[in-house]
């Protein structure tokens, strides 16, 4: 089985798919960008793609949810991996011998505080995070760090200088398996579902009504753009349920009031 | 007067700054990121700041809803900036003589059509759009095209070789102004509310129902991460109404079924 992620081995998506497959058994399909990971799946090359959809501080990637959207593929399982960002560089360097250390901005913004007293490293943005490391390792460049998950260093043949050096320790991602086709089990109990509303006062909250009349708990909703209606919004709505058959009754009766219902996919809750 | 932007003169955040502002008679404060663009509002460096807060195909930028609410800034203003992707290049060059352009990954996946040709062209991701320009003017580097709002090629000396080179016209970034103080003006017909609710079935609708029934227009509502409470989130609505004393009835009707409710910001809506 052929799996995609997004990013290079030792990215977070990678360490994802170790989590989530048993790597011995995987051929993994790198993806430069969420597109091509999106791609890769729809024109068969992969079965499955791991695909990060929302982070715990930094909230929902939107435009991943459109990517699904628009090539109408199928939420088929959720993981949610914590993240923990560890510094490394060249085996032998020490934190004072660092001049630069590169990573994604986000992952430089979430380990701010560990930097704040680290006067002569320079932080340069860069696209990705595993990348960096990666660069440090094949050419062998002295003076430089990167930041990347647990294990990666191994991977890389790099040295950890300084383990979790995320500002905040409650730092999650959460990640979907996506696939052309729903995948489903005895044990689901939670769905993704998407439509849109007439435009007129009061139609997003009879959806909502329906759903609370119908048992179904909603954790979270996203106005998402729908493509060539300009400042015109879908909504992208997570329920959780306790049977199944409520999901299918609700989702009959939301269909009946809303624009283009589509389930994006039914799966087991992922959380712990 | 010191207005704050993110990136530098040549951005789209610089071209919505010169369509908001007389820049004869302001100074512009150029930050590398939306957290150094906020800390300059707060610490009083700049009485205002432009920030984009969604775009109308990738949609919301919400870790920048995260920054406003974290700092207790108010948005004070929205303006819609058309996006326009135009190729640049050192005078004298030519599309033929490009072997590579450099921008933000958003801006090459939106202009992908036109490079799709383009085969001799490879494209390398960038922290930034405006950047990649400033740095081929300033080291008059051949062979190497960015993608730069329209305007900005004279900012430069630089020449355009192709205009809108975008995929789609239809692409528009809404930016706000975020200030310390709200600054409400008579002509008030929007505003961006906050709030949290109770974990309880239904919950969200009630909230909802209310703004209905005091004729409170939802445009737009999205879940974003409560900081430190991890996978619970808060509501961001944007509601739209003909007449201010509606919507402060609303919110104090509302202030009292949620938790934590905030205005963001009154202000006038900027849609043409």
């Amino acid at each position: 089985m052929k799996v995609a992620i997004q990013g290079i081995k030792g990215s977070n998506h990678y360490k994802a798919l170790t989590e989530l497959f048993d790597v011995d058994h995987v051929e993994v399909e790198e993806c430069s960008t969420f597109q091509r990971l999106v791609s890769s799946v729809v024109t068969g090359e992969s079965q499955k793609a791991i695909m990060a959809i929302e982070n715990s501080i930094a909230g929902s990637i939107l435009p991943n949810y459109r990517l699904i959207l628009d090539y109408n593929l199928q939420i088929t399982a959720e993981y949610y991996l914590n993240i923990s960002h560890n510094l490394v560089a060249l085996p032998g360097q020490e934190l004072a011998d660092l001049v630069q250390v590169k990573s994604h901005q986000m992952a430089l913004h979430q380990c701010s505080y560990f930097f704040t007293d680290q006067t002569h490293i320079h932080l340069i943005e860069d696209v990705d995070t595993a990348l960096p490391a990666q660069v440090i390792a094949q050419q062998q460049i002295s003076g430089v760090g990167a930041l990347v998950p647990k294990g990666t260093a191994e991977l890389f043949n790099l040295n950890v200088i300084a383990e979790d050096v995320q500002n905040n320790s409650l730092n999650e991602t959460r990640f979907v398996v996506i696939e052309k086709q729903a995948n489903l089990s005895d044990d689901v109990n939670k769905a993704t579902l998407q439509f849109e509303i007439a435009h007129e006062s009061g139609s997003l909250a009879r959806v909502l009504n329906l759903m609370a009349d119908h048992h179904l708990n909603l954790s979270k909703i996203q106005s998402i753009p729908i493509p060539n209606n300009i400042w015109k919004y879908a909504f992208i709505v997570d329920v959780s349920f306790q049977n199944e058959l409520h999901f299918q009754k609700a989702f009959k009766a939301i269909s009946a009031i809303s624009i283009n219902p589509t389930c994006v996919g039914q799966y087991k809750n992922g959380k712990s």
